[in-house]
């Protein structure tokens, strides 16, 4: 049993094309609350590198701040980054940050994998608080694209982003590609799944890289948080 | 098995204070998707009320359409709500459309419930498509102030917004003596489960009016979603 671990959560936004998923994030807290544990919600407090329309899928002219919009998936309960206390948590989660491959204009919001790929750079806060719970041996878990910050800051490290060469997975090959030419392993997995590194404390699990039925990603999603309370 | 039901659900925006409740919206759409169900999503094409900036709890200057921000729930899948047609559906779902007791200041997007309580109106298109739905005996489901939608619209109805008299629903009896003013009868419900009203073919589930853990109010709402389903 789980109960009465501390998870802390990184949003980017609300919304699949200029932040964080809403659907994993959304069920990120759903398998924490089962597992019993307590929740602390963070994200960085910058300006989006654009709002999406999200109806056309097109940029709009509005500015919105990452934290302030991040703040709809966290019913106004949430932090500044900048205020992540890696000692009064057992664990860090983090749902998809960015979506990819949207017609060329991306927000990334956590890291500019979708404009830039492997020579992406991560946030400097992501990246010291994915560093921070690695070096204290806390696990980390990750949705959909946001494996790739791990690919980006523990080199060697195993993560999944899918199955490769299956027309379900329509990035997950070339994803993967970039994933192994860091050094590190992908790890062909299935949506409903997790992969857990055990050396890096890492899980990961696909969930919208998988064109599939939302209770599949939900299902995924469990078992990575899990894991995730498992290894806390 | 309740496959290949045809399901409506409307949105109200993006975020508890102006719009849908986001993780009502997502667990809906969980629930569907493991039922089998096909779903097609709809919102009034209209200006928001007021934009809530989620983290201070303030009202901010913007914009925004409810619509395009009902969009990011949708992943940009979602339609004007002058197109549903009962017709193409065999149920309809309104996940909460409104959070009620919000500092006096609200986003009242498809019904002025939050502002005028029982003597509120409702958006003429969403009253419309209630009365299609009940008029050919579809099914309609209902999330945690919702209900009071159908409180409105069907004279003697039943419904749920949570347990009367009991600390966990803060704002349950207030809500159920406008409801019971209204010639409907509450029916105190946990916030697990859902209330059945066979003869209007309405199920209601309290969602977040019980002070609960996010899975609770997941499963309830599932509860609601099989019923649906069933009736359909």
């Amino acid at each position: 049993m789980a109960a009465n671990k501390r998870v802390a959560v990184i949003l980017a936004g609300c919304g699949v094309y200029d932040g964080s998923e809403i659907h994993e994030a959304s069920a990120v807290l759903v398998h924490l609350s089962r597992g019993g544990a307590s929740v602390n919600m963070f994200a960085p407090n910058i300006d989006q590198m654009h709002v999406i329309n999200h109806l056309k899928g097109e940029p709009s002219e509005e500015k919105r701040n990452v934290l302030v919009e991040s703040a709809r998936l966290a019913r106004g309960n949430i932090q500044d980054l900048s205020k992540l206390g890696v000692k009064d948590h057992d664990a860090i989660i983090v749902p998809e940050p960015i979506y990819p491959l949207y017609q060329n204009i991306h927000a990334a919001n956590l890291c500019t994998w979708a404009v830039q790929g492997k020579d992406c750079s991560v946030n400097d806060q992501v990246k010291a608080a994915l560093q921070a719970f690695h070096g204290e041996g806390k696990p980390i878990g990750l949705c959909c694209i946001a494996p790739v910050l791990a690919a980006k800051v523990f080199s060697g490290c195993e993560v999944t982003v899918g199955i490769e060469n299956d027309d379900k997975y329509p990035n997950t090959t070339d994803t993967a590609a970039a994933i192994n030419s860091l050094g590190c392993k992908h790890m062909s997995t299935g949506v409903g799944e997790s992969h857990v590194d055990e050396k890096n404390k890492l899980v990961s699990t696909s969930a919208f890289m998988c064109d599939a039925p939302i209770h599949e990603i939900f299902d995924g999603i469990g078992s990575m948080v899990r894991a995730v309370l498992k290894l806390a």
